[in-house]
């Protein structure tokens, strides 16, 4: 068991701790849950909880068609200022829309039909695998020789940044990886590897879906050229919530949205019979927007921004490194091994623990302990470490349910059990 | 002014409307206002209201992740399924996803791609704009001469039936339209264009989005092959709810999502590197659902399935014979021409009136008068019947109030505004 030294350590930290006062902006309906899961859906903020009454009781059930003239029309934009703002983007780059993985197909047909004469899609094995089943069904979809090249990651956990760079070449029209990837949280060098992309004439598009609001990001010094991202992780926009995207300015013009819906029309409510695309990333909506749900996302994200993403990443690197200190001492003679970058500057803000029984952990920590983190096939259990409700004390308490579970071997009897959805 | 003949034989029909009792169904704030644009966004049923706070605050607020295992992850089946039942679908065909023209886009590129060598697909000028922009973005993205064949119907009211049937070839891959059509709501024969259509070769594919929760439709028994639809509309969703699609079993296998992500994936929890799709319909799924905008879906559409939808195209054709009466009696004399059919087996839930002020009596009508329509340009005046919670008592004052606002000329202020979004 973890010594009270560990426990004073953590009382430390968390009085110095100047986010502290952020948990109390969130619903924490058990407190003695330790929630560890908020890389794959955040909390609740208690101001998303008003916002949703007004939107469904007020704006739905009382003002009617008039929500679309008196803010719903303009959210999809206004939100996505709000991100830019996280990210380092400008307000008119920047659109909430669909889920990550339709904006993804938009944005990488739009660059690959742009990018004419070159085939060659590049990518990782670490990338979240719904990039991946998108950028085949794109392949197969375009093709003419479309080639998607997948490379691997020598460790599973590291970015194979030497073999990316030496695959990018006069034929690739893009380089697509998620910024922090999903697995191990390794965190890519945007900058470096977009000025590599760029050296050949390939355009980069990242997946921030496991970076925005955990990472400071600034797309526009880094030169990227398009990006996507989730809101319903660190941005804490609810289950499902609607994804965004991101269209550097200069490219807004060049680039087509190949599912061209009335919403990226010019002039929408003309009802005209030709399409004819809105100017700016507006261009890259299609349908209408999932109102309800998107409005859920501007509370989480006011509150990063009141943060500011130094303190939060600030935070999330004491947070990681705190855990990579009882990990050490607690954890890796249990056979737990660390499936993430030690490195903070390759860190992003979730830990992974690999185990080869780590899947019956998994399930104790839910059913048996009150720990909720994630399990990722074949055996990574993923600590999501969220800056504004994270505190060093459930880290510590988290470490020490883990071991209790483990030394008292009570995991073993989930050891047939099938994974749930977390 | 309507005598109060009209006002007695109002009272009448609402004394014996069988549906009349679910009005109180429904949140009505402002008794006052007559709300005729159920055909763009429904009212806000009573139900909803609980299972929004329900979701929000207990399910994303308590149970966390675990939502997904508790039913998120199910729902867009679960409520597929009850869409089924309205439509003549088995459970199994329908599923809910993304948004109309994103599914569209999806369906239409499966279907040309599974009708090698037809390049043609056929549609009509009544058909909604925004399916109109995504089968011209399609036709750009998949090239080789593809062809959209867009019909002229000779008066901008009724379907141009015999002009498309005479478009139907061996070179037509696919016949799309909009079943009951957004301006005029003409409701085309699908069962009669979807034989001619497989006369040829070609499939089907058709656009609920006016007749899902307003008119009788039976999918199965017209051998429909493809249809998508939105759930804002009469089915009460909430702005923006995320849209449905149907692909009837027997194309299930051999058609292929274009958008090809982790939802539709087999076994998506394994987070395996090659796609490969989800038996059945779900492969029609791409991204991560809008939770809370989905969830809403399910109170009106039990509302609709509690009512029978032959209950409520009974009461929609008295309710729109009803109102075409007074509109031959106040509204004729007055400049208005009808611009929806007369034949009640060719018109859905929604009546147009065209007027050459129109969209200066559409605002009066909003702002002074306190009845909402819609306008659609040039300059028509949609009156949407919504069986659930519209009265005879409404349309009876409705059309006093705009015989009021033309013969007071309280429109005239507003001869120069711009349309607003209704």
């Amino acid at each position: 068991m973890p010594a009270s030294d560990d426990d004073l350590k953590a009382k430390q930290l968390d009085a110095e701790d100047p986010l502290a006062p952020f948990r109390e902006r969130f619903v924490i309906r058990e407190p003695e849950l330790i929630y560890l899961d908020g890389n794959s859906l955040g909390r609740l903020p208690k101001a998303a909880v008003g916002r949703a009454r007004a939107l469904v009781e007020a704006e739905w059930g009382e003002r009617l068609i008039r929500g679309w003239n008196e803010g719903w029309i303009d959210a999809p934009a206004r939100v996505g200022a709000k991100i830019a703002e996280l990210i380092g983007a400008h307000a008119d780059e920047v659109i909430v829309a669909d889920s990550t993985s339709v904006n993804l197909f938009k944005l990488a047909v739009a660059a690959l039909r742009y990018q004419k004469g070159r085939s060659k899609i590049v990518t990782d094995d670490l990338n979240f695998p719904s990039d991946l089943y998108v950028l085949q069904g794109i392949g197969e979809l375009l093709g003419e020789g479309r080639e998607v090249r997948r490379i691997a990651s020598s460790d599973g956990v590291h970015g194979p940044v030497e073999e990316i760079q030496a695959n990018l070449d006069e034929r690739t029209a893009l380089l697509t990886l998620s910024h922090v990837v999903f697995k191990s949280g390794y965190l890519y060098d945007m900058a470096a590897l977009t000025r590599a992309a760029h050296e050949v004439g390939a355009l980069t598009l990242w997946d921030l879906s496991h970076s925005v609001g955990s990472v400071p990001i600034d797309l526009g010094a880094s030169g990227a050229d398009l990006a996507v991202g989730c809101s319903y992780k660190y941005l804490n926009g609810g289950p499902g919530a609607p994804a965004f995207l991101y269209v550097r300015r200069e490219l807004q013009a060049k680039l087509a949205n190949p599912i061209s819906g009335w919403m990226g029309k010019k002039d929408a409510f003309d009802f005209a019979l030709d399409y004819e695309p809105e100017a700016g990333v507006r261009k890259f909506l299609t349908g209408t927007p999932s109102v309800v749900s998107l409005a859920l996302i501007e509370p989480g994200v006011e509150l990063l921004l009141e943060a500011g993403m130094a303190r939060v990443r600030e935070k999330s690197l004491k947070l990681s490194g705190y855990l990579l200190e009882l990990y050490d001492t607690h954890l890796a003679p249990l056979g737990f091994r660390l499936a993430s970058p030690r490195d903070p500057s390759y860190r992003g803000s979730h830990v992974s623990l690999s185990h080869p029984q780590a899947l019956a952990i998994d399930l104790a920590m839910i059913r048996e302990l009150q720990v909720i983190p994630d399990f990722r096939p074949p055996e990574s259990i993923r600590l999501g470490l969220a800056p504004l409700y994270t505190s060093f004390g459930e880290i510590c308490e988290a470490v020490r349910r883990i071991e209790r579970i483990v030394v008292e071997g009570r995991h073993e009897k989930y050891l047939n059990d099938a994974p749930v959805v977390t």
